[in-house]
């Protein structure tokens, strides 16, 4: 039997999504690296399942190329809200996020930023607004955690900065039990900060959503930046609203590539 | 209006696979490009349209991800036949094929191959047996024309060779006309022969069907090898089958992912 799936992607960052809301899906970490290899499945960065919930009007699933699940991705909040195409609350294991259509994509609160060495979590206690740790060129960084957690470092020039190569030391650092993401970026001025992230379990990607919320939020609450920030990724501009104590808000693209019927079974 | 297409792979040789027998799909460097994004387009190493034939049941035509047009393709011929159902002739600009499926995968009968300097093409006279230029550590270069234009390099240990660096310096020497396909090749012995291909216009690809054909060809035409080869490429192995003077014969896998609907205007 085939199952249906949309083949989808926010600035790049892109998705196959798999609605189990009438049809329960078996996914396994074994199967959702298979289907994310890009040569011999369907290839893509995160794999979603969208499920019935008990508490909201959807819940999302998600899983990196390497089979492992993670809780947020904003990206794929918004591919979701797109695909449910009205506005809608959506489980995450992440949190409980609303989200809606608009425009050539979709708007999406994503909660409340946290701030707590043990939310984000680290290993021990120390203050999340200026780790005294570092790496290489890297030091100073905020943590935060958005849904999944985030390490934000403001440098000079984002160009100078070999991600691919400090990001997978940074990831894996005992620092952080659950792993982190990894952002640098560059302030632009007071609406604009350029942004690159490294993702846990993904590499580098074009545009990291919840990265960009994360990253905004650094630049807000350091003072050096206004409640509304553009965040320019590789892929493209992500608009973030945030104020100290409310939810972030994060506006962009989601964009259909195609749809397709896949055999599941010949995956397993 | 949206075309369907079939996401098939030879040994993880990628492809999107567009059946343009009944309506025409009007194609263009640009569009293929566009679709073989892994981002946000289907993703693949090459876009394979199938056209009528009046010369053949049916005609292949090959985009590279860069959005050049191929002359062959082993693995995707492999593709087609699988596609096609039965035996069949298959017109490309390199030569007329035939085929059949069978097994995982089909037999694809790939015609002669030629080895006049002038009909790989080289850009002056030389002995094709041994090319007396070299790039570093590789030297006494093969060059033969299975349908596209290749060089084969039999090394010591496949290993130690930096084809990702060293295949763009050799694809792009002004002594290739039409540019050329770099494979580096360690016998095992007279039956296997491992293989590692810089594709012309695609980089390094897990398995280059014509890239067999032309390492097993050169292997047995210097002595090295017996009439029938089983070359192991990083996707897997293929077997290839080559007499003096005869056609080459080449048997694989040909393995269906999905298929697709596309709305291509989204993509011009």
């Amino acid at each position: 039997m085939t199952r249906s799936f949309h083949k989808m992607h926010g600035l790049g960052n892109d998705f196959a999504v798999f609605d189990a809301r009438e049809t329960p899906l078996a996914m396994t970490p074994a199967l959702a690296a298979a289907l994310a290899d890009r040569h011999t499945g369907i290839g893509c960065d995160q794999l979603i399942v969208v499920e019935p919930s008990t508490i909201a009007d959807v819940r999302m699933r998600i899983w990196n190329a390497d089979g492992s699940e993670v809780e947020a991705c904003g990206n794929a909040t918004r591919c979701v809200a797109a695909l449910v195409g009205r506005e809608c609350s959506i489980e995450t294991a992440g949190g409980l996020l609303s989200a809606a259509p608009g425009g050539d994509g979709a708007s999406v609160d994503m909660g409340a930023p946290r701030f707590g060495w043990e939310e984000i979590p680290l290993a021990y206690a120390m203050d999340t607004t200026a780790l005294p740790v570092g790496w290489e060129m890297l030091e100073g960084a905020t943590a935060i955690n958005v849904g999944n957690p985030h390490l934000v470092f403001f440098v000079p020039d984002l160009d100078d900065v070999p991600l691919e190569r400090l990001g997978p030391q940074i990831e894996t650092d005992p620092l952080f039990p659950n792993r982190i993401n990894v952002n640098v970026a560059q302030v632009i001025d007071r609406g604009r900060v350029r942004a690159r992230t490294w993702e846990r379990g993904a590499g580098l990607t074009r545009a990291c959503g919840t990265g960009a919320c994360a990253t905004a939020v650094a630049a807000i609450r350091a003072g050096l930046a206004d409640n509304e920030v553009t965040v320019e990724l590789p892929g493209g501009p992500l608009v973030i609203e945030w104020r100290s104590g409310g939810n972030i808000r994060m506006t962009g693209p989601a964009t259909l590539a195609y749809t397709g019927e896949i055999d599941l079974e010949a995956f397993r």
